[in-house]
């Protein structure tokens, strides 16, 4: 079976660095099957690639090795680390872009990587894609020895999603993305608004917005008018049916959402 | 051999899901190879969905499978349909995205698919590429049993492409697509003006442009001025030599072309 | 082992072209491994195909074939060529596009491709992606006999990258190219600016932007102010630390740059 190397990363496919990545990969490994989950995460922002890799790695089969690269700290001191739970794999810098990767698991093994031997030579400072996360995805696929590539560490970082706030009745969430849609993904899941599934009664506001319905389908909602669904990895997302939300509103990311209860 | 499964959606490549139902597919069979026909379809749009798949599918090797998923009534009752014709697979929601596909072929059996142990589990209401198209291929792919998957139907969804209107000495057509370089993607083919390929004296308007020149390829265009080109595909583009003809005329999809003869 | 084949072109992924190029290739060799570079130079620059391929090429296995697409004169008598150097394989239109590759190797033989067997039937004119590059990698992936193609020629067109020209204690180069992250990658290498690389004082400008300062990583730039740092392919980019020095100094491709050194 052939090993599976994912990449996540905020470089665009305009530029030739994803590229060269697979080349990389490619020229250790000749047997890996490579997939892109987005190069699309927002320029420097870990945040945004937290969130891509904690909602797509779940669904790659086991023993996949994934290299994420969302680093505006590039050749400064920050560590490249290793991680290992969940039977997956992870390569990526020592930032806190695997934070919502670490929240799905207990039983999580992280290493600091130090064995320069599988870096490519000369390790530039601007480009550690090509220098040090994609060689060390390629050589982990061959050999699977996770401790041969550094030091078990726990103080890695890792920082809190942003999580509602409850007060009294009303529930306070964010706006964490905006999809190729325009629908605007929330913070909010359904158990920290239980009342929205029972469709008791709620008010729910973003911006300037006011949303009075929630429906299961995006095709429910009427034409024009904003409505909240469950989305696909159940948070609740703002929508309008056959229509951008975040265009017709005028909302974005950190937009603050507020859901008043009864 | 190695099968085959194309993925075409309005999903984008920014979110995290073409990579999510690439790990679905590699979950269920790590032997595909997976091709990206294009995440580029016009989100909700149907038609620019079909003819995208119209145009591609027959250049893929015999058994290719294709997961098509422009799918604006997702979680609704419209049904996810399996399509076998000239040697290839479809995977579809049945809402007419296969229309340009059913178009090019006589032979063609179509399938509701209601075999639920081929979907992931839960289904969600809103990322059926996840849950049903992209599983129901890999299956597909390892079986090669499409009778397995539901029962025969006729009664499937399909629309017409839009079809010139000849009236007296005028053909009437429409920009059905603009393409990366701005070409405007006419839905007139030659058959449609033969006099245009004889080189007859032909006057072809489409908005407040009128177009003077008939050329064999893009680069004998006069610098700036519009030209007519028989495209790859067979249907005249309105193209401008190095530069965008949709930017510079200010012309978009749905405008309507015009070719008057003689 | 699977063969490489990669693509570069200026075709985007809205449209299905490089989905229908990555067909052609599986229907001749099933077994090749495809590498996207990138489908994003823009649209009829052949110097922005050529800093793609020159910059990303060498980083691939030996007998990688390089399918390099951007070619405006498409359908013209421009020749499709061959071009074989460094362990590496490339198709191409011969307009200068390999200019780049021809500049990093010296041992370099190259073929007018005639061989019309290898090509896909009807030949349109439009459209030699589908119908001639792809189709001969496919082949070449297969045979590796690089001399049953065509002809060897000395002919091909060969444009000279812009190089840096010093006059005195200045020196004069240009913006190249933005990439995804705003920087302005600029054709000056750390040779040809000696004492930049030294810490000697040197005043750096670009538009109305004048650069004060040089630093080793993007990090290192203070909030707002643009830095130079030495790039991953090895020339000057001028950067703005987490934001777009093309937005934030309203300076693009073709932008003069001048170092005046001591």
């Amino acid at each position: 079976m052939r090993p599976v190397i994912t990449l996540t990363t905020d470089y665009g496919t305009n530029d030739h660095l994803v590229g060269v990545m697979k080349g990389v990969i490619l020229t250790i490994n000749p047997d890996v099957t490579i997939v892109d989950i987005t190069h699309g995460v927002i320029a420097h922002d870990i945040l945004d690639g937290a969130l891509a890799i904690g909602q797509a790695y779940q669904y790659f089969p086991p023993k996949t090795i994934h290299v994420v690269v969302v680093d505006p700290g590039v050749g400064t001191d920050r560590r490249p680390i290793l991680a290992a739970c969940d039977q997956h794999y992870f390569v990526a810098p020592d930032n806190g872009v695997l934070s919502a990767v670490y929240d799905q698991t207990e039983a999580l093994k992280v290493w600091h990587i130090i064995s320069e031997h599988y870096f490519r030579q000369p390790i530039s400072k601007t480009f550690h894609g090509r220098d040090i996360f994609a060689p060390v995805g390629a050589w982990l696929s061959k050999s699977w020895q996770t401790s041969a590539f550094g030091e078990p560490i726990t103080d890695f970082t890792r920082f809190a999603i942003p999580k509602p706030r409850v007060s009294g009745n009303t529930v306070r969430g964010v706006v964490l993305r905006v999809d190729q849609f325009g629908n605007l993904v929330t913070n909010l899941r359904v158990e920290d608004v239980p009342k929205l599934a029972g469709n008791e009664s709620c008010t729910i506001k973003a911006g300037n917005a006011v949303v009075k319905k929630v429906v299961q389908t995006f095709a429910e909602g009427p034409s024009g008018e904003p409505v909240v669904v469950i989305g696909s990895s159940g948070y609740l997302e703002i929508c309008i049916n056959r229509a951008s939300a975040a265009r017709t509103l005028g909302i974005g990311r950190g937009t603050e959402v507020t859901v008043e209860l009864g």
